[in-house]
């Protein structure tokens, strides 16, 4: 099996001409595709309909070509769009697809491995509860099994995108006797996420059972998952789970590595994870090397005691703009200057994903050489 | 002669506690106050009041200490907050006094030099023209010879605060038959940042006078300073006018340096000043030299085309963020990254001011040896 | 012919099952569609996505029902959205459609009638010009005739929906020798509004040809029309024109009226178009007379001078919301209140479309005695 | 007794020119002083910095008047700012005071009685607690027997500022092992109000101390008050309380009315409230009449089931602009288009203040006849 993984830009959220171009000029097969991650236009928040519209044509684009119908390639694809492109980032997505017939890997060089799954659906008083923990550590198994990817360690990212409710289904849920954790939709989002964070770091035995209870959540933080990125949208009922590492089942030339954050200014992390996949950087990727990137992701969290590095931040008290979008815009920022490249997954809400406070960056990177990676 | 650069954390806009602290201890003495500049809580656009309201208890402050009057204060010393702590950007003053007692500056061995001037006051049609233009190149004179700074060269940061004016003392101006050259509130207040950059320019010889006429405003790009950071507020009358470079007359361990940037990701001009005043950053600042940095400076502009290193940009097209708050929130990330300090001054609406969709940095820090620079 | 007006509620910028139902229940033959007119979830302004988002999903549902291409209906059907839904605003949509088999109205008494056209498509460098005003006049006329109404004053709303465009479009049709009025996205959309907004004055004879020159825009407000709806968004290329209004050639119980609003406080204006069909508000619409009310159009402006009645406001100044955004919210509400009703389309942007600082009101209503109008 | 309500136009968070001249021209005597109550620029939440310099300003101006310190004055006089002028609302305060030295009243014949209490500080840990309610009732209290209001019914509003904290402070409490009762500064201020709204229904009867216990917040909405106006801010440590009612013991020629609003299209209690004080409006208090109005009040809440009468409404899922915001601009525009002005104070976050969903207006008039009110 090999995985490919192609970037497009996105002009506005119904943009699909960049994957349509691609499966017209055979450089993806629309039947491989196993999942779509991108950063579209909105703000993020609850009321974000650019991830949704974005999930429409694209889904469209690859009914079209398969025969298939949308509904059936929503159901078989995760598409997963962080909404919010704040300051120099770039709205884009990028495409995950499987050769299924690419010859195996040689033993001792393992190569980019990709796996998906979708939880059952969550009623909205499962969000941000056990429930969810249960269902997204099973997804996040099953997805590694599709992936053949056996140690935890080779794990180097999982993006969950759970069940965001509005304010009128909170309100309908507790009207019918089924009171939702958190009765504000910006909240229950919040908690959906840690949910989710939660049954990654089961699945992958960064906590274990007990740790990861309910009762831990917004309270202990140092349960936590280092690979784990979380979103939620109104647009998906289920919790859908895509696994990403390294895998000697798998070849071709890409290769992904990943570091937590230790905090939004830990610059110190985007050169490690740099050098994890062979790229330098003195002091920014070289704009003949920049190529090579295929897909970043990040993911951020305003600090919870109002300070980095000891300096106060205002972000957590701004009326104005949501911290959310403040956080993004910043390590995103420092992210791309790294880089010299601002066609990066950022995504905030990173509550028990990475260190509190910090979050995490994965790099996915076509090896030097061009070859399978060792 | 001697400057002193004084660095406080702001609480909210209204707490002065700070320098009421170090004038009470001493550490500062009120008298010796030449100009403050500063990062405050609001949004750094029109409706932003925590400027005027910082620069009420500031003054009031020094007031007390001086005996003088707050509105004295007021007219010889420049108060210029830039709002806006977008991302990890933290509300933060410096206060540069100018001790005149010291010994003189040891010959060959240039010191930080600071000079103020205030121009006359800008009615509201003047705003964003030549007579703004010329009030400020004037002033920009008068400033560098009051800091005994002879040659352009040395000349690292002119700080300007102009005036903006609401939507409503614009329809009245243009009521009385004197219409401003914009009559958006906003608008004009890029005006008067352009018309104050050409007269920063034509000062220091970067421009002649015929380059930094009104009709290349907004035009010829290629017209620019790359010192000047000018911003704009509705508290100010007149253009006021902070010089700072290197001079032999003076004496101290402080020392500036400026790069332009040459976009927004130009994370290598931060490492290059950095260097140009002896500080080491591999890849951050070490903690235990952060200390040694005593101000740093950015202007920065979201650029124009839409586009970042080709990549497309949201900036100018959101409706719910001004651009300035985004490319404030990303610059100043990227800055603070390298830094591992998020106390710094970043305004936006950098418009002719250092490269087109770029901007600027400045780094006032104390030498290693803690000696006055050779 | 027989105009029907049928309004459906919208969850979500993708939620098209009012109108499929109605499809699919026989209420509305897709066929019959002529025009749909909403209020959508976005901000209204430049990156306001879910009109294009709706306008997708609902010429999908047309296409379905009749057979025709998704591209097909959209060439033929004008989708007029406006987003922003602040303050108690609902979103929702009318769909407009008109049966060609009914029977002819009874000469004398007039009845609803409707008729659309499209422009040709617009250059960016055409939008705000002349060029824009010219065919949005022809496109007026043409659907004028196509309703059925000869004279002006029996006209009681025209919708337009010109094209509006982003900063990168701005940009490169400035880089093509081809510079836009307006260099900025929201001001462009502006004179886009206006232009459009004196084409429909220089049609219906409330202004002249010379009146409706270029030097008028923006200059003189008693250049107007008490009739023009003018919107903008980034989905349309040309000039969309609904002309609603009274003919004797149309049957059925619905009627139309209106009126300019002298401000934003001129909630007489409400009741006055109110009795004009015949709809009592002592103090408030009887909710057993609220489903009478069958689509009600707002337009309205923030007031230039910064004043209502004499009174300071702050619209012009807010960097934090949008001064459309205000105004809808404001106007919307006191429209809301005396009707009992919230599904209101309320549009900003009124330059030169009714008295300056003010807007207009228009209400479709079905008719006391659900008979044809006298 | 007589009071005094004078209202002053705000041309900025830091204009006391209406006061300062009142007070040089001997229409408002500085030691009468007993309440400041107005609407500022700000946006009306936890970064609303304006509502702190209007206090600054506001108190020094009393204070230069009558030899006191400001920090006196801030003592002994609230001063209570809502942030926000959303829509037409515009900015303005209104200084109430007391002459005691006026004649008595007539028996049976009550005027305009003004009564203030300030409660000891409350800690972070108190606010939103059963601290706070009792602490509230205790200061309702003591301003009612200071106003010489002995029955309950005879109130007709209540105004309470009590304290907000910053996401910082809230932190810092929690480490001190005082947990808030809200871990979030917009939270934590929706508690404050319950608990002030709580305390002001236990003490004028309208609901019980069983009633008014912690665990009826945010649950029972039907304890609640209908003459409650609370709001919240960082500059305050203890709750401010202003009792406004009618009482014999007083003279003069204003009168207070209000109404409960049971929804935010309640046009009816507007037009109620303006004739329980004998104005007339058909449909709108006709400019001459309109400066009889002295100061209208009014609170109002976004719907939590997210609809308004039966309408889905979208200000509670809005990333972009906060709910509150959306209300006030609302609601306060619902009102101003009855009354014909737009100085009004409308505060949201009305929860337990009126109805569920509403809120309540209202109004101090001059009586008609001009005299003493029967």
């Amino acid at each position: 099996m090999r995985a490919h993984v192609d970037r497009h830009e996105l002009a506005d959220p119904g943009d699909a001409s960049g994957l349509a171009a691609a499966i017209a000029a055979g450089t993806v097969d629309a039947r491989d595709i196993v999942a779509v991650i991108g950063k579209t236009h909105g703000n993020g928040l609850v009321n974000d309909y650019t991830r949704a519209h974005l999930t429409l044509v694209l889904s469209g684009a690859i009914a079209r070509a398969t025969g298939e119908t949308r509904e059936t390639v929503a159901a078989r694809v995760p598409f997963i769009f962080s909404g919010g492109c704040e300051g120099v980032l770039s709205p884009h997505y990028v495409v995950l697809s499987v050769d299924r017939t690419a010859p195996p890997g040689v033993p001792g060089r393992p190569a980019l491995a990709i796996g998906t799954a979708l939880s059952t659906a969550m009623a909205v008083a499962d969000i941000g509860r056990e429930a969810q923990v249960a269902a997204t550590a099973a997804a996040v198994r099953e997805a590694m099994a599709a992936a053949r990817i056996e140690r935890p360690q080779d794990v180097h990212f999982v993006q969950v995108k759970g069940p965001a409710r509005t304010g009128e289904a909170i309100a309908a849920s507790a009207a019918a006797g089924r009171p939702a954790v958190a009765g504000d939709a910006n909240r229950l989002m919040a908690w959906g996420r840690v949910a989710c964070a939660f049954g990654v770091a089961r699945a992958l035995g960064e906590a274990t059972a007990d740790e990861t209870a309910e009762a831990a959540m917004f309270r202990d933080y140092a349960v936590r998952s280092d690979v784990a990125s979380i979103s939620a949208g109104v647009e998906v009922d289920c919790n859908e789970v895509v696994v990403i590492g390294m895998s000697a089942a798998w070849s071709g030339p890409l290769a992904i590595a990943h570091r937590p954050m230790a905090d939004a200014l830990d610059i110190g992390a985007v050169y490690a994870v740099l050098r994890d996949v062979g790229l330098d950087a003195s002091p920014q990727v070289a704009p003949a090397e920049r190529d090579r990137l295929r897909a970043v992701f990040v993911k951020c969290e305003p600090q919870r005691d109002g300070r980095v590095r000891g300096r106060r931040h205002t972000m957590l008290d701004d009326g104005d703009i949501n911290a959310q979008r403040h956080i993004r815009g910043a390590v995103g920022a420092l992210v791309a200057g790294v880089l010299g490249e601002t066609a990066i997954f950022v995504s905030g809400g990173a509550e028990h994903q990475g260190p509190d406070g910090g979050g995490l960056v994965a790099v996915i990177a076509e090896r030097a050489d061009g070859l399978t990676p060792p």
